[in-house]
């Protein structure tokens, strides 16, 4: 990858130049002094799990080691592997979903922690055949906290939010006996099942990969998405900026990092805090700049209207800036370099999770039982900071853009709503989005989600993609970095419709949003599974016969291996712009990208083009439309 | 390795020259194609974690790559990859201990399953303080079934056998923050801790592993033990006899292999079934013989006197003598090779878990819901397979030994009191044990436990370390395929205390006991944490003060590793014989056999010389007496 082509992003191209000159290491020089990967991992079948190994499957057929020391075939090892990343993406997404619940049983009307969406927890509370008339909300909110939790762990019966999909995907799942169980279960049970010794069949263990990956979309990233927005609110469009530039040269500059809103939501609120205002003032701040970084960007943005800095690849270029007094994090996606490259400047690396300790960096736990002070000492650290900030190597790049954020389910079908209030027929707000989908002014929905990585130009994937998609009058959704990506540049503004093909920019015109919204962070990839659920209901059409596309243009992480998995079992065909580490095996390969569609109706796509993906999106979406008759 | 010496076990010899002579391939022939093992891998310093890679650190300080591209030191990949092994094997462990209590859930006094021990389902009862005066077992049964399948996945609390361990030990427990929660939660978490940008501090890591580690020792494996007793019977002293000899030339010969008990004692209960011994005649068989290999066989032969054909490298020589009718497993250690194996020979390749399916073997689900009826049509099989034995391709090594099984802690209390009946004072059954420890006529005890691993000579390591601990008056308990090396090697007859010091032989003479101890399958590694605290208690000193020592001398899979950390978590320490995946890391190294010791009292010996680890393990146990006074 010349240098010239690391990024679509401006503020990175300018970044990754200060960084160079000023000799600081960044992810893209550790993957050049990486050189070229190991092939064998890059093809999966490299195998660990047991210690008569290390073995590796020779990749010429018929010459040196074809299968591993216990006689496991290259279909097996690549498979088990496979699995595992599925487990480790559904334990990470389902374990953030555990936390939001144990701290709605926490919530009290005197304490940190409020219930704030009272609808949308007694929706749910019906929905799980919780009482709540004449209840306090909070005896509503612990009882449902108390069947969440049992989500995870519970010894009998199937997760309660697969219940929120159509009958004929429940139906396939039965069949093939992909319901997934206690969450937590379903990741002990595929640890163990990869195994030495155990599962000796790709087929098998993709089969149990679909349902522990089902067991984190449907179970713990939807229970984390609805419990998120009950304690905090559930998102409404607002405006916000995204981009480096949303930096600011004279206030106390805190980026938010990593995933769970429970630690975010108090910085916000600590961050506003009159007194903290005040001592920012006194240190000689003009306030307090609180910025986002990955999904707790979204997490933010989509509540509040935090601006969000950048996606995961401009974590370490946001301290590069060195006008940022702290960096809090809590779990996942934060790179441990943060920690060499805060002491270039002086940024101070906060770690706040026990799940997530990084050495050398400066750990104030987080206590959720004393939320608000925990997170004032927190930000109090970040403007005590600001005093060592070395004015002579702040440089900020201006870029940012404008952005409309906030569309969760329940925004979206209220812009319906509003629409269906000026016409006749206003029964179901899922009726306007059905009808345009069947009448063709849309032709179809994607969903283009996931992270950055070094081996794609960042963001490159994410906006040539979705370009191509809104041009051709597919509605997109997004989240994750993929959200953040758009919003950079410039998709998430009403003004976007200009890009967008006729059919496109007449019902944003109508609806009054961007051509692309921003439905959150990954775990509200969930949402995206109810809206789409909402419409197979609506048009009595299962889900794998939409004209409804998903893509990951530029993963990176393990969640990304789970959600790519339960969105194709949800019968949502799915590209993946970064090859996954299966191509050692041809049976697995055969499976993702082919035997699929017979057991769940869809399948993946592996093309590491974006405009050929979109182009193969384009045309799935017509094939399926034509089946429909539409 | 050279062709003379890839075991110590003569039938292992024999065969493996037939396999060389007839051209099967076998374990070592795969491990020879292997050639050397990837020297990143056998490090630990290969990330795969996430798509930016896969990353290898260089093992040259200060040369090639030092991190990985999201900027993980080596120590974090180190940690990282043990912590996931550790996930790997306390699932593995944990799930088969679900699996028994789901059994003990449908358990009826018409039904397949029985309860067979009343009164150790009463002491654990009492234990779970669950009613049981006056009441139905089975009802007491369902109640403690319920609230030990909740041990897996309740969302409050830590785990209720922890409270089985000394208070001292407890303490520090509580003190790291290792005492485990759900078990299944455990899992997640180190699953989600391990995930690309959450922990990034080695020591961290490691205390989430003994936290997951516990929750297998102290948790999934205790409960599949004291539930398999409950189910199957707790075991007692009886005969058996161990190695390869034990198939016989004139019957059907079935090798039962695998873990869980649930689905062997169907199998015994089966091939006891006068209809299809008649049809095991009527065939031209004398009748049916029913053999275990590895844990499966640890289980029968505990319970029912079944011989154990062999430990975990035999399982393909068992093919190897053309003799088997069918080869009948469930989960774990099963080589998938012996698809391909059987298929040279007459022999049914039989799975039936749908945890482990095997492509290319047949599959014939046991149903336990259905349990005899399943297990009778899979004994058919093998029964009708025995027509198609090719009399020329048999050859049966006759090796093999008589050996004293069915240590459980019961049992040796049993054993003990009987010692005590004899004496004035009786107020105790661990007093004797305890007594001989102090005074010095026991210098100390050790547990030999795990695997067969093909980097070692077969059985070399157990057996030489076991020799050189008893001929050292420290009495010696074992399980898993350690056990079966001692049983093959004729260590676990009565007659064996020739081999033992003055000491101990004295004490084997009183007790009537082989110096080495039988105490069951891997999971029964609890009936050894369950004696050592009540030693502890005993004497009012913790664990890790006790003489007692730990080692895997051949240990291979993710289920030793797990083990492993929760013997050194419980103040044992421990000796591996097979270096870990960890050399990449001076501090992980550090950790694991010098820092642990700080934290708990106990830490990791890695010596690949059984004879050397044993002078170690004794010089230890003097030590600690030392301190002891004793």
């Amino acid at each position: 990858m010349s240098e010239k082509t690391i990024s679509l992003d401006l503020t990175t191209e300018k970044l990754y130049k200060k960084a160079k000159e000023e000799k600081i290491e960044t992810v893209w020089d550790r993957k050049k002094i990486m050189k070229a990967p190991c092939g064998f991992g890059e093809k999966g079948i490299c195998c660990r799990l047991c210690s008569m190994g290390p073995c590796r499957i020779s990749p010429v057929k018929g010459k040196g080691a074809q299968k591993g020391i216990c006689g496991a075939t290259a279909d097996v090892i690549v498979a088990r592997n496979f699995a595992r990343m599925v487990a480790g993406g559904a334990a990470a997404h389902s374990d953030h979903g555990r936390d939001i619940v144990h701290t709605l049983y926490m919530a009290d009307k005197d304490g940190n922690y409020k219930v704030k969406d009272e609808e949308k927890l007694r929706k749910i509370a019906n929905e799980l055949e919780i009482q709540t008339e004449n209840r306090d909300i909070y005896d509503v909110a612990r009882e449902v906290a108390e069947m969440l939790l049992n989500e995870f762990g519970k010894p009998f019966g199937t997760l309660e939010f697969i219940e929120r999909a159509p009958e004929s995907r429940k139906k396939i799942w039965k069949e093939l006996n992909i319901e997934p169980r206690a969450i937590d279960r379903e990741i002990a049970t595929i640890m163990h099942s990869t195994h030495m010794g155990c599962t000796g069949d790709a087929e098998s263990l993709i089969n149990m990969s679909m349902r522990t990956a089902l067991s984190d979309g449907w179970g713990g990233s939807m229970i984390g998405t609805d419990i998120s927005d009950v304690l905090f609110g559930t998102p409404v469009p607002r405006e916000t900026e995204a981009n480096l530039g949303v930096l600011k040269d004279n206030m106390v500059n805190i980026v938010l990092h990593g995933h769970e809103p429970t630690l975010s939501e108090m910085i916000v609120l600590a961050a506003e805090d009159p007194e903290l205002v005040e001592l920012a003032k006194s240190v000689g701040a003009e306030g307090i700049n609180l910025v986002g970084m990955c999904c707790t960007a979204n997490e933010v943005t989509m509540r509040h209207g935090v601006k969000i800095a950048g996606n995961f690849l401009q974590q370490e270029l946001a301290v590069l800036t060195g006008a940022v007094e702290a960096v809090i994090v809590d779990v996942q996606c934060i790179m441990p370099s943060l920690v060499t490259l805060s002491e270039c400047f002086h940024t101070k690396f906060i770690t706040t999770s026990p799940k997530a300790r990084i050495k050398g960096a400066t750990h104030l736990e987080f206590e959720e039982e004393n939320a608000l002070e925990s997170a004032k000492n927190i930000v109090r650290e970040a403007i005590e900071n600001y005093k060592n900030r070395q004015r002579e190597k702040v440089f900020i790049p201006q870029e940012k853009n404008h952005a409309t954020v906030g569309y969760s389910v329940e925004s979206i079908k209220n812009q319906l709503t509003r629409v269906m209030n000026s016409n006749v027929d206003n029964s179901n707000p899922i009726k306007p989005l059905a009808d345009c989908i069947t009448s063709g002014v849309l032709r179809g929905a994607a969903g283009i989600v996931g992270c950055n990585n070094p081996k794609v130009k960042q963001d490159y994937g994410h906006i040539e993609m979705i370009k191509k998609l809104i041009a051709n009058d597919v509605i997109v959704v997004t989240t994750g970095c993929s959200a953040q990506a758009a919003a950079k540049a410039g998709l998430m503004s009403k003004d976007a419709r200009k890009l967008a093909g006729e059919g496109l920019r007449r019902v944003c015109e109508l609806v009054d949003i961007p051509p692309v919204l921003h439905m959150g962070s990954c775990v509200d990839i969930s949402r995206i599974l109810n809206l789409v659920s909402d419409v197979s209901k609506y048009l009595n059409v299962d889900i794998s016969k939409l004209p409804v596309v998903g893509a990951a243009p530029e993963w990176m992480s393990e969640k990304a291996v789970s959600i790519g998995t339960y969105v194709v079992s949800t019968g949502i065909d799915t590209w993946l712009g970064v090859v996954p580490p299966v191509t050692g095996s041809e049976e697995v390969v055969d499976i993702l990208t082919n035997r699929m569609e017979d057991m769940v109706g869809a399948k993946f796509y592996i093309e590491q083009d974006p405009i050929k993906a979109a182009e193969q999106m384009l045309q799935r979406i017509e094939e399926k439309r034509e089946k429909l008759g539409i």
